[in-house]
């Protein structure tokens, strides 16, 4: 069904899309890739920020005319409604596309099929789902926020080969080398918001914010004007964050998620850029799912960077997609701090499903990443 | 120095030593070979088991008369001693060898330069050093013995990636995959004892031998009556072994090692194969200086499998040498039992020194080799 050129296009589409990784959300990373009759690339491009043109349009403008009957290759069905942008599937009428090959549907609820026919209506040859499942590793975010209506949630995690993250009496400054400490700012960058708890914020007072400074070979490829600091939340059901908590300092949006109002003057002598919200809690803790609900609105993925209580929260609800360890060549010993609180399994098949999907080496120590529950 | 002839056949012999590695305790693995004027492998060899021929004298029964004149690659001094056979220099010097390069002395106090100096009395040309480090990591054990009066202490822990045995209830079949346990296998087969704690047997009853069922590949290199039994050593200070433990039932050297006499009729009721040994406590506890000393006598390398209060003291008191640690892609959460009990650090510095050597998957698992106090 597709020839290896139409493999090859869709493969350049998507390592497109993934240039824009960094700074494309709450919108989906989109590649395009414009031949002509003759298997030429005459256009290509990738959505590149919220608001700017979206990847179609950077590769009709590169082809000109010669979009004129030629083949367009698509990572996410072309955009059918008004946004901030005309609709796509529009354009690549009005360009004279002749066929259009699509990765995959758009989940979004205001395209969804509608890109697909718009183009068909107008007489575009369009085919559907080459390299879906690349595409879709494209967006875990995207999709997971479009079809569940929440974040795509990873938790991070660093600990001994023992699992400890801490000495007993705390000391944990570092387990890690500085390559993972590096790796864990690219991690920052990548998702729409850090999760903590406010027992970590009182322990450690961590800022949470991305330093670009210290985001390595990133720098290479990511502007520091283009670099989006992630919302950091603080979850705080008993509204005991101090005022003078150096996340507040910080410039960068800051929501702090509580299971009772915070008091009013606390309220007032918070900077602009940090905002509370109030949700239901569960036994005095707050409602990971009602949170996560919250945070689907406007953001695709979350990462959760806290300590055993909490990061076992996300684990146990059934709420932690993904799982990514940094993993030093250490022994801590028993005593030391453990990694997660898990409910009191009494067997082995009751124990949460994991699967590895990558695994390498960052400095001295493994980054090991896991799907949850597959 | 060193020509690539030199190179390739020292090589060589380690490479040919290495196929003694289950089958020569407590002799040292060595290879050997032996090419005449135009570079051409005359003769080779590897000592195969104790009270068998050694590596040179497999080499020279090949080479025949063309050893006279030859070079022989020995990846340890040959010996110069009468023991189960002749001196192995002597029988270079009457085979005619011109030269002899050697990885390493033998530090056994029985050679230890003699062999040398036997063979250049003889007029024969002698050099040393060629690829010493790697002739070194051949006998690990050996070398222990001979320089430090004790046996190379190999831990093998097994666990989850939060550094888990088992749930809080003890449950822990399986946490490793069916490859990890055929690797544990492999590696009881090749050390000459196996240690574990009274604890482990209480609680397990394990039966600590190698099946040779379950050597997976090593079946196809090795015969199932060359397979040697490691000796199963069980610390038992308070003298609580049970009389019926399966250990005890199966044939193959058991020895009891106890701070106070066992009962005259437990002695007497224990089958031939077991042996018993009182040994100095340390807090009610066998010292394990004392006890590596006693197996010193004996064996080469021993493999701990044992709890976390054995396995943590082992690294406590500075005397085990290497971890090997198989890491499943499981999480058990904070209430399962701990890895290795180890003393209450105060801070990261005062923690094990560990280098990672060799880091693979056996099956689903990740098997990791790390030395520790280099």
């Amino acid at each position: 069904m597709w020839s290896t050129t139409d493999i090859a296009m869709m493969s350049r589409a998507i390592m497109l899309a993934r240039r824009g990784r960094y700074t494309t959300r709450p919108n989906p990373n989109v590649g395009c890739v414009i031949i002509d009759s003759h298997g030429a690339i005459v256009g290509e491009g990738w959505h590149q920020r919220a608001g700017g043109p979206h990847a179609e349009v950077h590769a009709w403008r590169m082809a000109g005319d010669k979009a004129r009957g030629a083949t367009a290759y698509v990572t996410l069905e072309p955009c059918s409604h008004y946004g901030r942008t005309p609709p796509c599937a529009k354009g690549l009428i009005e360009h004279g596309l002749q066929r259009v090959v699509i990765a995959m549907t758009d989940p979004n609820p205001q395209v969804a099929g509608r890109g697909i026919f718009m183009l068909q209506d107008a007489g575009i040859e369009v085919v559907s789902g080459l390299m879906a499942d690349e595409a879709r590793q494209l967006n875990p975010g995207f999709l997971s926020r479009m079809e569940r209506g929440r974040p795509y949630v990873t938790l991070k995690l660093a600990a001994s080969l023992d699992g400890k993250t801490a000495l007993a009496n705390g000391e944990s400054k570092w387990i890690t080398g500085p390559a993972a400490r590096q790796d864990v700012q690219r991690l920052r960058a990548l998702n729409c918001a850090v999760i903590t708890g406010i027992e970590t914020v009182l322990a450690d007072d961590p800022s949470m914010n991305v330093r670009y400074q210290e985001l390595g070979y990133l720098q290479q490829q990511l502007g520091e004007d283009e670099l989006i600091q992630p919302l950091r939340v603080v979850l705080d059901s008993a509204c005991r964050m101090p005022l003078n908590a150096r996340l507040l300092q910080l410039s960068g949006a800051v929501l702090l998620v509580s299971c009772q109002p915070y008091p009013a003057e606390f309220c007032e002598a918070l900077p602009a850029h940090v905002q509370c919200v109030q949700l239901p809690g569960i036994d005095g803790r707050v409602d990971l799912a009602a949170l996560l609900q919250y945070l689907g609105k406007s953001c695709n993925s979350v990462l959760v960077e806290a300590g055993a209580t909490l990061s076992g929260a996300f684990v146990s609800c059934g709420l932690a997609d993904q799982l990514i360890l940094y993993q030093a060549p250490k022994i801590l010993g028993a005593a030391g701090r453990n990694l997660l609180q898990l409910p009191p399994y009494q067997q082995l098949s009751q124990i949460p499903a994991l699967q590895l999907i990558e695994q390498r080496k960052v400095g001295v120590d493994n980054r090991l990443t896991l799907k949850i529950g597959y």
